[in-house]
Order: C-alpha cells, then sequence, then structure tokens
C-alpha cells in the first residue's frame, strides 16, 4: 500500500525514492497505489480543478514507467468513500492531543504557516491515512523516514480498535524505508522537489531536460577545463551515479573531473544523453495514454479498491455492532 | 430533518419538546429522522452494544408515539455511510479554532471532562452534523436553544462551500425553536433528562409511572391537606398543565390546592392516571413491534435515506471535480 499527493506531476526524485521499487514490488506483493485527492485537499481545497488534472498527470506517470495496472491497483482516494467511513470510526480512537504531537504534522503545519487558520481536514488527515492503510490490511507501506510517525500513529489506532471491539479483524502494517534514496536537486539542494523548482519531471520536453541539466549545480571553483574539479556535492555525478547502469565508466569520469581535463559540457551532455534515454520511452508512451484509457484504469481500480475496503469495513461493522438490518 | 442520539430509550421530556411537533411535521413536509448511532458513538465509542440496542429502543419510542415510517423516513446514521464522505469534505472547510469557539461543544466537553482524552471524532462531531443537515438540504431543523450554535456553523459550512466551488448545490437550514416546551424533572429540576434519572420513559411500566408521580417534587411547607399549597415550582402541576386535556378541571384543582384542602395524594393520584391513559397505548403499540418489523422499518427508511444523500453528493462531486471515471 502506498500512494502519492496529486498535487503535481512526478519527478526523478519520485522514481528513484518510490517508482522504481514500486514496479519491483508489484509481481511479488498484492499492490495496491493510492492517488491521494482528498488528502491533497486538505490543504489545496480552493483548488479544485488543479487536483483533478494532476490525478490524470500521476496517473499518466504511473503507467508510463511501468507500473502495471493489470498486476497493481491503481485507484483514487475519493472514489473509495468507504475509506471516509472507517475514518469517521476512527476519529473516536484519537485524541486531539494526540493529534497535536504528530511530529509529522506538526511540521507541515510550521512549513505550510496555517497559524489560526489550520483546517480541521489538515489537522486529522493522519487519521484518514490510518484508515487508508489498515481499510486494505496492508502488511507493507513503503515510506520515507519523515513518515515514520504515521505508520506508528496507524498502528496506535489498529491496536486500539481491535482490543476495543473485541476482534482482529485489523492488521499492523509495517513501515518499508527501502533503500532510502533520495535524488538530489539541480541546484544541489538535499531534495529533489516540484515546490523548491528543481527537479526534472518525467514528462519534461527533451530540451527543458537538457535545459535542467546544464543549469545543475557541479563545483564553482571548477572554473577552466583543466582545473581539477570536486565530484563531492557535485549534481551531475549524483545522477550519473544512479542513472549510469555504466559504473566503470562513471569511475573513470571521476577520477578524471578530480585530475582535471574534464569539462562541465562534456558531462553535462552526456547526462542529457542518458537521462534521454531513460526519460525518452517514458515520454512515448505518456503520450499514447489516451483519456479514455486512463479512465478506464481508474474505473476498474477503483472497483476493485472498493470491494477491497468494502470486505475490511464489513467485518469493522461486525465487530462495532453496526448491523441492523 | 431532525434526530436523536440512541443512548437511552426516551421520555416524556421528549415527548413535549420534539416528537409531539414530529408527529405534526410528518403530513406537512418531506420529514428525514435520524437515530445518529455514529454521533452516539463519539462519546460512548466503548460501548457499542448498548448504542445498538437503543437504536431499536429508541426506533420503538417513534413508531410507538405515531411517527408514521412511511411517511417519515427514519434511518440509522451509520447506516448512511455517504453522510461520512460528505463530513471528510467539510472538514476542510472549518478551522480547528473555529471548532474550538462553538459555544455548544465547549459547554459539553466541559460537562463531559474530557481534559486531555478529547477524542478527536467528538471535537469535529459538528461538522459531522453539518453534513448531516446538508447532506438532506434540510431547510427547517428543529431544536432547542443549546443548539442554535449548530445550525449556524451548519450553515457557515455551506455558504463557504458553495463560494469555493461555485455552486449553489448546498442550502441553509433554518432552525425551528417550536414552542420552546421543556418538561421538567420529577425532582424539579429544569429539565427531565435520562442523565439526571428524574425522566418517565415512554417505555416506563404502570408501576414504574405511579411511582415516579409519587416521587414528584411538590410544595415542601405544604404538611398537611388543609395547608395551602404551592402551585409554583410543584412538579405535578406542570404536568397537568402539559398532559391534562381539560384545562378548566387543572384551574379548578390549582385554585383548590391554594386555598388548602386538596392532599399531594390525591393530585399523584389523578396525573398517574392521565399518564397511564397516555402511556398504555405507546406500551402497547411497543409491545406489539417485533424485531423483522423493526428491522424491516430500518431497511427502508436506510435505503431511502442513502438515495436522498446520494443524490446532493453527485452535485457535490461535479462540484469538486471530484468525477473521474
Amino acid at each position: 500500500m502506498t500512494g502519492d499527493r496529486p498535487t503535481g506531476p512526478l519527478h526523478l526524485g519520485h522514481y528513484v525514492g518510490s517508482l522504481e521499487s514500486r514496479i519491483a514490488f508489484q509481481s511479488l506483493y498484492e499492490s495496491y497505489i493510492l492517488i491521494a485527492d482528498t488528502q491533497a485537499l486538505t490543504d489545496n481545497f480552493e483548488e479544485p480543478e488543479r487536483v483533478h488534472h494532476n490525478v490524470y498527470e500521476v496517473l499518466r506517470d504511473y503507467i508510463a514507467v511501468g507500473i502495471d495496472p493489470h498486476i497493481a491497483t491503481i485507484f483514487v482516494q475519493s472514489q473509495v468513500p468507504q475509506l471516509t467511513e472507517l475514518t469517521s470510526y476512527f476519529m473516536n480512537l484519537v485524541t486531539v492531543s494526540r493529534l497535536e504531537r504528530n511530529p509529522t504534522v506538526k511540521a507541515e503545519i510550521q512549513q505550510k504557516g496555517f497559524g489560526e487558520s489550520l483546517p480541521a481536514g489538515f489537522f486529522c488527515y493522519p487519521i484518514s491515512q490510518a484508515a487508508d492503510i489498515a481499510g486494505f490490511k496492508a502488511h507493507i507501506v513503503p515510506v520515507g523516514e519523515d513518515q515514520l510517525p504515521m505508520i506508528e500513529q496507524c498502528n496506535e489506532i489498529v491496536r486500539r480498535f481491535n482490543r476495543i471491539y473485541k476482534t482482529d479483524c485489523l492488521v499492523e502494517a509495517q513501515a518499508y524505508l527501502g533503500r532510502g534514496k533520495r535524488l538530489t536537486g539541480i541546484d544541489g539542494q538535499s531534495k529533489a522537489s516540484k515546490s523548491l523548482g528543481n527537479a526534472i519531471f518525467l514528462s519534461d520536453s527533451k530540451e527543458e531536460v537538457k535545459r535542467k541539466v546544464f543549469a545543475m549545480f557541479t563545483d564553482p571553483n571548477h572554473l577552466r577545463v583543466s582545473d581539477p574539479g570536486a565530484v563531492e556535492g557535485n549534481v551531475v555525478f549524483s545522477y550519473l551515479d544512479i542513472f549510469d547502469t555504466d559504473t566503470e565508466r562513471v569511475a573513470d569520469l571521476k577520477a578524471h573531473y578530480q585530475r582535471g581535463g574534464l569539462g562541465d559540457t562534456t558531462l553535462k551532455t552526456l547526462l542529457t544523453d542518458i537521462l534521454e534515454a531513460f526519460l525518452a520511452p517514458i515520454r512515448e508512451k505518456r503520450a499514447l495514454l489516451t483519456m479514455p484509457v486512463l479512465k478506464d484504469i481508474l474505473h476498474h481500480g477503483n472497483e476493485r479498491a472498493r470491494r477491497k475496503v468494502e470486505a475490511t469495513l464489513s467485518e469493522v461493522r461486525e465487530a462495532m455492532h453496526l448491523v441492523y438490518d
């Protein structure tokens, strides 16, 4: 069980951080991939059109990189309203002060500068996230380190639910930290992100990719080609480390760059070509995905997701004595 | 649109305060009567069996007093999960600080002594209540004075929703304060209530009613039959005022009591007979209601309620750009 908030198209950072492992996982596990439009609305509720548009952008990215909708279930959060029912039951099992202590939410509230205008929906989104995870009885949730408190919160709710309602119908989830790979931004900042404007999108054009690679932060002291240059903190090398499968060549290039005589332009041209070889088929596949195809994928994924959560809810309602007729 | 939390069977206070006007309203308006089990769970989440049991008790009371399930739609909140979906959208439109300021909730939190253990579900229940009202596009909501801030909160959300999502699909509700009739507790406290243990239930046995009437607070200075007695603050008279349709007789009794010579026992025997004449047919009808009949009523009511809210949700999802396939 994993997913993304549809606040924009996905970029190479997403690929390295999560998409790659999802592709590997999809044939090993029953996978559910959530496009969290409802969660995106908790702090973008005034821009529903943008969220709507980005649901399809994210879906295009998924399919184009190789997530197979016949194997993995891709679905849209709002189209599985069963999740809101489960959320409503979970809300009784979490105190307001516990929500106030959640470190992830605390940091986000600070960062987004909500102040007095903190929406209840945003404040409570860890509960809705717990319902997403528990509703699918997810065993493994691939997350970044900053998301660990969310899994903790979810498992707390699951344990409390099972204890109070004398059941074992909900299961605790295990966080999967993966290889913890994180892609540097083109500006050298620690993380490529849409909001920082330092990411290469999976949907960027060839020209856009070239422009971004040539804007990459390298070694500010490497003024002449003949100068020795630094590899550490050099964005071009951190991308080559990840995207150039020819590790021997990368080692040679690093040595050459460090002793001098290798220009940034040569290096950046090489990286552009490597990224282009990676992105061209993605871009091509993206272009082939028509709206009817995308809608059909969602139609089937949403249906499968609804059935899965409905099955969990039957057990939940039974345990809570909420069956009347 | 109106309803009750199923935390116990209904009593004469409910009859005077709301059931009576619902019976009058049901042939005038399209009526929806909510048995709010989900809301009851927000502060009774550890006692789901009790809530479950009381759903049927409340339903028995409704039918027994004369609410006609073929005219009014009686339904159970948890069985219309569409309401939780609407709640989830509304949660983005209410700030945490606005919830903290809600006077009704503030008083209840104080009264229930939640302290640090305030459940998020209870804290947010005005939002779920707003969804109950808006989901049915309720025009009129009969409420007590203490519930006025809830209607205000609901209308705030409705206005905000319509403005942000450029729609007029949701309508503001009008609070109907009724005649503001309130039944005194048998102990003379201002309000008959289950939690104060000073109420006569619609399901009380003949003996129970007699016992409660004879325990009623009258005039502590009226020691001998020949003594003059006070009518003001005398619970027996406040019940006679409401339940004895022979107003002339009540006036005579008051005069007699005030000049002396009318004993409490005579008075209480009369009130017992009057209440018994009122409650006997209710008790009888209650006993005739078998579980299959009750389940059938809920089955149809829940179905009608789901259709109604589903229709509202279609417009809501359209306005919020949440239609994908």
